[in-house]
């Protein structure tokens, strides 16, 4: 590694240096006269993450001006191949497209399976919904809670389509992982350290949604504390980030998907819904995404949008999803990769 | 026209809008007891943009409520048909695509007429590159000014390929014009309204791209500026707007140009070069955008990209240009629009 | 409440909105011509924060025209008394100001009581310092957990310093309540629904950190998760959001301490030292918040900054810390307030 | 000069440098073994900004890894005095603090005399108001033109106050000069460089405001424009930057405040009222920059904000703005400088 130190760093400041690489025995040598790159290399093997971040942490420290990254788990490098993530039917990545649909709340049994059933004819292979809701306000519908996982469940065998649902408390992981095929961690818990910690110790697929201000670095360092913890099953969703005009919900980094997919070897998907904030652009962003690289779509599905009682204003009616994952498919093809169909024949997942 | 008041609004304040009322020949009426949903309508006539701009001025206006909106000349409205901008060549708008490509500073004689063939020959109508560079340092290049100029005509007589090319000073206007098919405005000028109102007197297409940190409507209100003036072909240009990550030079904000495409009847190109700031995502945004909506592309190639005084890590190779060319025939055709080619026998344009 | 309804709204969409009156027992009318403006008002009493959320969330709701906003707890209004918030000493609110002084985390016993000391006889009242810190990276030092609150517990008596430290997971709320005197939520958890029931749940006081693109609108609401459970020892921190230049680590947002302190009653103070990311330009962020009516700071401090494991770069010297409490008094005492100052004896707290 | 260049650059890419380094006779050589960090000198003296922005321009360079940047003039330098603008009688820098108080746009003379008597009275040196004004919109109201200028000239002799006006074109340089004690550069047009290139040629003090969405170093290159043409008097004025909340029209970025005065020798001031876009927020934020170091302040006042109609919301009072100034002086004195206060005898300006 070498370390660019800041201008006018203190002889002390060289001290702290030297006192780390003589703790974790590597060896430091100047590159330049101005004393500002320095070169540190293990005494013995590679070094790695958890050392470089030991250096970044140093008071003098400002970059690292050397190549040789350290190898994290999320990287695309040689040797390492593509992840695809599969579940109950769906496929996401080497090439597979997919796509979940539903509504954002799971509000009542009959209207989620004539949802479920809806969107599997259309094309959707997994079926979304909240049982535990995010909310700003605590005022605001939370969700169902566990009336909504047990809608969810039922509505699975009946139906036969396997669930993304989201997590929220750490001390909820079993009792989701019972009903959930993938877990949803939600752009508001992206930071939430243990609950990443929590369900990298499962072996279950985590569909993790990029928090509403992260860099694609904190983004995929969140990843890494799931794939930290053994599960090497991660979904990436860029869902928009905040931006300044209200015109769109949040702002969809359409750049990010084209970048994700270089940079790591997981599978990215999209969540146009959020990101629009508004039924009327959630097919264009949709399609966008997919022709950027998005190996699969998150889309909210209502039957009534008028009823709902979390983000009704951006869910697309039954008719407008049946079109999307027509275009979706047409799209898809031409840039040569498939999009997954639902088993015609609806056995239970 | 319904105001809606800020709340707890001092008397003067409201004897301030009864004085405009009464200026501007309107009535107004109270339509809830809270008294702070004002309704004014002129006493004859339609009132319209410039009396609405007045009321909004008043200290007391937080917002409008009602849906009758002035008909700025902007806007998409029902009786008013689509924009379409035809240029040497060029169709932008009404389901024609064109694409635009080359250098972004014209830097020499020679290799602009060999850039301009191969993107001719890949596809391209237009030819862009700046003989008035703006740049963030004085210290920077700042372009051949008129020597480009000469240069960018030359080569379009030679080559037969319209051209795009910025103008920044007012006073440069008629001099740019007389080699310019296209007006460019930079983002750095979307707000400079002495320059604005200078193309809108002219008759020549203007290509307006959208400032770092615009809004949708400031963007669409600069486009009025030049709609104002008498001059009705404008282009708008979604760029990336400003981000605060630094994978990618700008965010290219892909739910503008799906909404712009709604809110307006003027014809949407992007400029997924900038938007980038990295040639290997040039190609997904260029696709995205497209599929987007997108009547157009901005491209920037060059044979030798790092050779370049300006941008050079954004420009595409020409074969590069040629397979993104392809792809999008391809993604254009399946969304059922056509792109325009270029007249296969250069005739001088 | 006076409900703005989106332009050209459905049939059914009126409907929905029908049904939740009749389920709320609202009655409802429309104020205008357009029918864009409808008033529901409850058959009895007032309604509220859960009900207006609930029409809020109907989608062919745009927004409130109405003034009568609902009661949240956190707002300030007639009849509610500024909060001001005491612990171990420290008293925030009601013209007192304090300050909290430390290391980013707690590395080492020795270290931490020589910090506690002097910043305690330099003006602090309150010890700050993480056991358990949130990091982007896995990989990066989390703290040293367990023997770090041991540490804090430790150093709190021996010195006579009340302590301000982190907690990230609900399931450590009573672990870190047992040495702390108040709990801190980072900018990271501020979304962290189950934390903050959790932590609102107890009687011990919460310096809640703003998230790093966090709306106010999005910040109180968080307070509100912990006021609606019954918990009213909020203190609002102010830490820079996320702008989109690099000379700053965050964009301190200084007219949001102005405006909390008018929207709300309880106390807000700022974190210069996650703001600025820089040390030297602590001091000035510091006296500009308290100058803008911050009700306190809370600083990072460390006897030798560059052998800190984490955020080295923006802690203060002792002696600078020094040199910014007399400053800090000089200036609150202009402004008519005081600074707490410690107990001369160091009773144990 | 130390270049960082690109990971995996090409062979071509390293012949574009070799050619530079020809023409500009620079030598290089690499600093390390993977050939990214390559260190290129001129042959003989120094190099400097015009060079390092050509090596800036290539494909390969990634980043400057040396200290040694190019001298430019906007910098604080050992040997360069710090820049103290002096104007009809204000003082900007060398502990020198000078009020500018008026309406935004100038409206109506007799009004106009009124305020500029009062504003003075309070303690504000220099009288601003707007004849050309900037708007979003071409249907909003433009400013009086040359009648305007007519009346702030006219209120000039009256009054005894010197004139801060705002220049939009650079054709009405020298009309707006002939009145303007100093000129004004909106925010809107920082990145115009005609018309920075135009106030570069005069040898009368520039206010330059930052760009709404400009880094500080654009800004500070936006003010090197002005220099390089040699007029080194230049204000920097800090008025707030897009942010994402609505609460405050802009977010007031008082980090760089503090960073500005540290990075440059020029004096540097505040616009607390578009920042604040609301009156109640404008005197918290005033003091606060002033705190953080801030040369001055901008402030709009209004006998009757009410009746506007530009910005009436932010503008304080004359009773207000009276508060402000003895609150100001207090907190300047404080800090050890001094509050330049209008000559009493009002002889003409």
């Amino acid at each position: 590694m070498i370390l660019r130190l800041r201008k006018g760093f203190a002889p002390e400041d060289l001290n702290a240096v030297q006192a780390l690489c003589a703790k974790l025995h590597y060896q430091s040598r100047f590159l330049d006269e101005e004393r500002r790159l320095l070169e540190v290399c293990p005494e013995r093997g590679l070094g790695g993450a958890p050392d470089r971040s030991l250096f970044e942490d140093l008071a003098c420290v400002e970059s690292f001006v050397s190549g040789n990254e350290a190898p994290e788990l999320h990287l695309s490098i040689p040797g390492r191949e593509e992840t695809v993530v599969s579940a109950a039917g769906a496929v996401f990545g080497g090439g597979a497209v997919s796509l979940i649909a539903g509504p954002c709340a799971v509000e009542e049994r009959g209207r989620l399976a004539e949802i479920a059933r809806a969107v599997r004819a259309s094309g959707a292979v997994l079926l979304r919904g909240g049982a535990y809701k995010p909310r700003s306000s605590p005022h605001s519908f939370q969700g169902l809670g566990e009336d909504g996982l047990t809608m969810l469940q039922e509505v699975r065998s009946e139906v036969g389509i396997g669930i993304v649902t989201e997590v929220l408390d750490p001390r909820d992981v079993e009792r989701v992982g019972a009903v959930a095929d993938i877990f949803q961690i939600g752009s508001r818990s992206m930071t939430n350290a243990p609950l990443l910690k929590e369900v990298g110790a499962t072996k279950k697929p985590v569909l993790l949604k990029r928090g509403q201000a992260a860099t694609l670095r904190e983004f995929l360092l969140a990843a890494e504390y799931v794939l930290a913890g053994g599960n090497s099953e991660v979904i990436l969703c860029e869902r928009g980030v905040r931006g300044f005009d209200d015109v769109t919900r949040n702002l969809l980094d359409i750049g990010a998907v084209a970048y994700l997919k270089q940079k790591t070897h997981l599978p990215v998907i999209i969540d146009p819904s959020h990101a629009a904030g508004r039924r009327d652009l959630v097919t264009p962003l949709a399609l966008a995404g997919l022709v950027a690289g998005a190996d699969g779509l998150l889309v909210e599905v209502h039957p009534a949008p008028s009823e709902v009682h979390s983000d009704g204003r951006q869910a697309l009616s039954l008719d407008a999803f049946t079109a999307l994952a027509e275009q979706a498919r047409a799209f898809i093809n031409l840039g040569g990769r498939r999009l997954v169909e639902p088993d015609p024949a609806p056995v239970s997942v």
